[in-house]
């Protein structure tokens, strides 16, 4: 080793001990007599001191030192004059008898601090520089010890880690895959994988009994902020197990994590049904971090002659706790808020609970203050509180309020990012219907159990929409970290559930065969579950973006500007692949 | 769950318990009065047993019970009258009270056995069924368990894991690459890593000190016997650190793995240069799990008029202990075996030592007893032994005598599967000279720094064959498992790397410009090294082929038959991705 100590490791108790350190100039202090560097390594930073009475030469070879430059040192541990406790190395400093330049640096394009001077883009160019600054280094520690404590309390519960293949075969159904074409063998192409979702069913009926993978995993879809077109699962099957059993297990995941990691004891997670989360937050990852809970008012509010609710839908509100005060210029806000084409309401409607018990509504015209005293009632509204109220089609109605609770939410300083609240929502609908298409699209994947109670609802189209699935999400303030379900272990409810997703008989084989053959062979009752790996670290780290958790991260049109990734490749390549571009 | 015990679990003590059991049925027989069923599942194997006289109905079901068919099992537990001592389970049997069929099973293509009657075709597109065999899990256990041991070493020493893009850049120099067009970008492809090798590299720029990664990598070569087209590696790099530093850490893990894995304890592993491997075993990968080094004897063979002998460049043999009985049968194989075109020798030169001293060879009509007198000295051969002889021209005489120094071993018994001799080679050249192209390639890549003090080398041609690189490579019995180098932290001696290897400025810069770039802003001394996961796991396992200890493994055409990738796929996908095919 270069050196015999890291920077972030000496002590008082190493006083008059002679070390060498090596790292990186983080900056450097010209006091005349004497000239301070501070030295950086990923341990931490430690001081080093050149003083021109003592040795002038070597002083003044300090003061040329540039930012980054890299250097090994050697000197003597020496107690600070004036310490600096906020540095875990803030009592020692070095005094340098010698130094070695290992290398130069030119100037970097952005200063390697916390508040760094580059933007965005300069900083994902150099994001080799960027991953010095000690954040961004800290996030990909915090995953990494998420990783260790996860596959620590996965290798505890006897699960084996079992790498599935990354070459696969290409399935329309789903998200857009990325190919590869194949060499050898002319005009065909293997996919990556979207998930190891038939691997991993597949190593249950092989008898594996309870496997796991960090995998990456691959969607070619077009960016959405915050999406990366390659990204990690924690991607985990479990056999004769029920869907409480799967609950239970990754609930003790979570636990340990938290734990382990945060050092945050989370109590048992709630469980919510999809239909509870529609109607009570409007959404299927509630943020549970405060109340605030939808309250459906159409028989207090409908038959006053007020057209906008008496032609609604659904008339829903929430209750802002002490916004009774808010001026005029607030409620435009809202209003403004609401009215975004993103959420795509026509109109907020408030009824202020005053101090002294008195209601003022923007609708007096309509609720005299008896009609507007059932209002407070059914919101439970105390003096102070703010009634906001949205009304239409359902549907988009809840949709909206869920938008604006959210923004009250953040508004009312609710939705702190150290603060975590965890549910299992439960009893998803097995399938979605899409307009354009016409048909049914599984609203997990196509190996998603119905409920068994449900299955005779598979029996008519009429009825499809109301067939339920063992299948479950797990949500942290608000974001889905984890899904899965129980799975479809028999051939013929397969085959059946391929045919309800318009698959013809031929189809399903052609791209599921395997599969089925494999069910004849004897599957297990098995389930699983697989949890956004990024998503899941950036929430630890108390993030919003999963970027910043990722160490080479794609931009927003999947390119990789410090490579240069994708780019174009010569001809002799193409040939070799069988395949032409078209551009 | 839907069981209390795994079928490995119950034990005596458990005696009398009521338990449930779930899992497959691995054989049954019907005795009559009893049907004794054996439940297989990851754990183990469980007997159950099914009495006629307690309850006839259900020993008829149990009778009906097809292999492979899943079975949830309700009994006590009860002693064996007669107990199976190799069975971890063996002492007791399940007095079965009721049993639930989860799922039938048709008949399985092969026999789910140790010796099973599946041919290699069969048990690849079954492979679900193949991993139900206890061997086969037993392999991918035992990957777990290495990959557990190896994470368990590094991130005690402080390594940590980051995970490296698999959507990259294409680079021409080196294996073919994986390509995917992408959509977003039209004409433009990524590549998938034949390693991380640039990114760590960047990560070492960044800071990070010590990083490790167990990840998958794609080259796309002709596969040639035991080449996967996805492969896995234990990748890692260090920061300032020396090659001795790279070679105490890494034989550190290996020593570790044998400890943790296989309750082996091993020496330091000792250090052989490139040239005396290939000087003593005419291989950089010598098997030392056996001596039988090469004696080199120009000196005492020539001018004997032995024209043989007196033409060839080199002459060099080995001593085969105690084979001077070989029959006439016997050496006439061995000389088959050099002449095979794949070893390509003219023929093979033997000199029995009797066990009265006399010395007999096949070609006594040039040498006399004196002169075999001083080649049994040179080989120190005793009575007993038989001297082996190639010659030709140096390089392909040694790599011939390798062969036959191997096939000697095997013939000995000297090559157990369960002796482990692990060395260092050293000193590798840093550039090899390739005729058909008329120039240099890098022996191991094109970051590997050369000795410091070989460096002024560099500057003629004449002298670049003779430059030895900072790489070395770990072997263990005559397997590469690991390999790696000092990497060049100076862009100038980067750029002149690039030069040598034929890269004009230009595509040096197109290619690597950002590893370039990188150097620029104070890049640390670093070095690393590189293991292949699935060979060290089927070394561990004392097995021969990696195919066993991969999940699901393509065969030699790169094809997965399982799932039957890679397929067409439709025009519509290949009209998003802007490509055509040509075939």
């Amino acid at each position: 080793m270069l050196r015999t100590h890291t920077c972030g490791e000496l002590r008082l108790s190493n006083n008059n001990e002679t070390i060498t350190l090596t790292g990186w100039v983080q900056k450097s202090r010209d006091l005349g007599g004497m000239t301070f560097v501070d030295l950086r390594d990923r341990y931490g930073i430690t001081q080093l001191a050149f003083n021109m009475d003592n040795n002038a030469d070597l002083c003044a070879r300090a003061r040329k030192l540039g930012r980054e430059f890299v250097l090994k040192v050697t000197g003597t541990v020496k107690e600070r004059e004036s310490k600096n406790l906020n540095m875990q190395t803030g009592e020692i400093e070095i005094s340098v008898t010698d130094f070695d330049v290992l290398n130069e640096s030119i100037t970097p394009p952005f200063t390697i601090e916390e508040n760094t001077d580059g933007g965005d883009d300069i900083r994902m160019k150099y994001r080799y520089l960027d991953l010095r600054r000690a954040s961004v280094r800290a996030n990909l520690q915090l995953r990494h010890k998420v990783a260790q404590q996860t596959r620590n309390f996965l290798d505890l519960q006897d699960f084996i880690e079992v790498e599935t293949p990354v070459l696969i075969k290409s399935t329309p159904e789903g998200a857009r895959d990325f190919v590869v074409p194949s060499r050898m063998n002319p005009g065909e192409f293997y996919a990556l994988p979207q998930s190891p979702q038939t691997f991993k069913q597949l190593l249950m009926i092989s008898g594996f009994d309870r496997y796991y993978q960090i995998v990456k995993c691959f969607r070619d879809e077009d960016l959405r902020a915050d999406r990366q077109p390659e990204f990690t699962q924690i991607d985990c099957e479990m056999s004769f197990v029920e869907q409480e059993d799967i609950l239970n297990m990754f609930e003790g995941l979570v636990k340990h994590l938290f734990k382990n990691v945060k050092g945050i004891d989370i109590e048992s997670l709630p469980r919510m049904t999809y239909a509870d989360a529609m109607k009570y937050y409007g959404s299927d990852k509630p943020d549970t971090r405060f109340e605030m809970k939808f309250v459906e008012v159409n028989d207090v509010v409908k038959g006053k002659d007020f057209p906008v609710f008496d032609n609604a839908e659904l008339v829903v509100g929430i209750c802002a706790k002490g916004c009774a005060e808010y001026t005029r210029k607030q409620l435009d806000e809202l209003t403004d808020f609401v009215k975004r084409p993103q959420i795509g309401a026509t109109g907020l409607v408030y009824a202020r609970v005053n101090a002294d018990g008195t209601i003022k509504s923007s609708v007096d015209k309509f609720y005299d203050e008896a009609a507007l005293k059932l209002w407070a009632e059914r919101f439970n509204a105390q003096p102070g509180d703010l009634i906001l109220l949205l009304a239409g089609q359902a549907d988009k109605t809840r949709k909206a309020l869920n938008e604006l609770r959210l923004e009250m939410g953040t508004r009312l300083g609710l939705r702190d990012k150290n603060t975590f609240s965890c549910l299992w929502v439960v009893d998803f609908p097995l399938l979605e219907f899409n307009e354009e298409d016409n048909r049914y699209f599984a609203m997990h994947h196509p190996f998603t159990s119905p409920k068994p109670e449900d299955i005779h609802l598979l029996n008519s189209f009429e009825t499809l929409g109301q067939v339920r699935a063992n299948a479950y999400d797990m949500v942290i303030n608000g974001v889905e970290v984890g899904g899965g379900s129980v799975r479809i272990f028999n051939k013929d409810l397969q085959a059946r559930m391929f045919e309800v997703l318009g698959f013809t008989a031929e189809e399903a084989q052609h791209q599921f065969g395997f599969l089925m053959d494999a069910f004849q062979y004897g599957a297990p009752p098995h389930a699983g579950i697989a949890f956004g790996f990024d998503r899941l670290c950036s929430l630890f780290g108390g993030a919003d973006s999963i970027r910043d958790f990722i160490a080479f991260p794609k931009n927003n049109s999947g390119r990789d500007i410090m490579i240069d990734a994708p780019s174009t490749i010569d001809e002799k390549q193409l040939k070799e692949l069988s395949i032409k571009t078209t551009v």
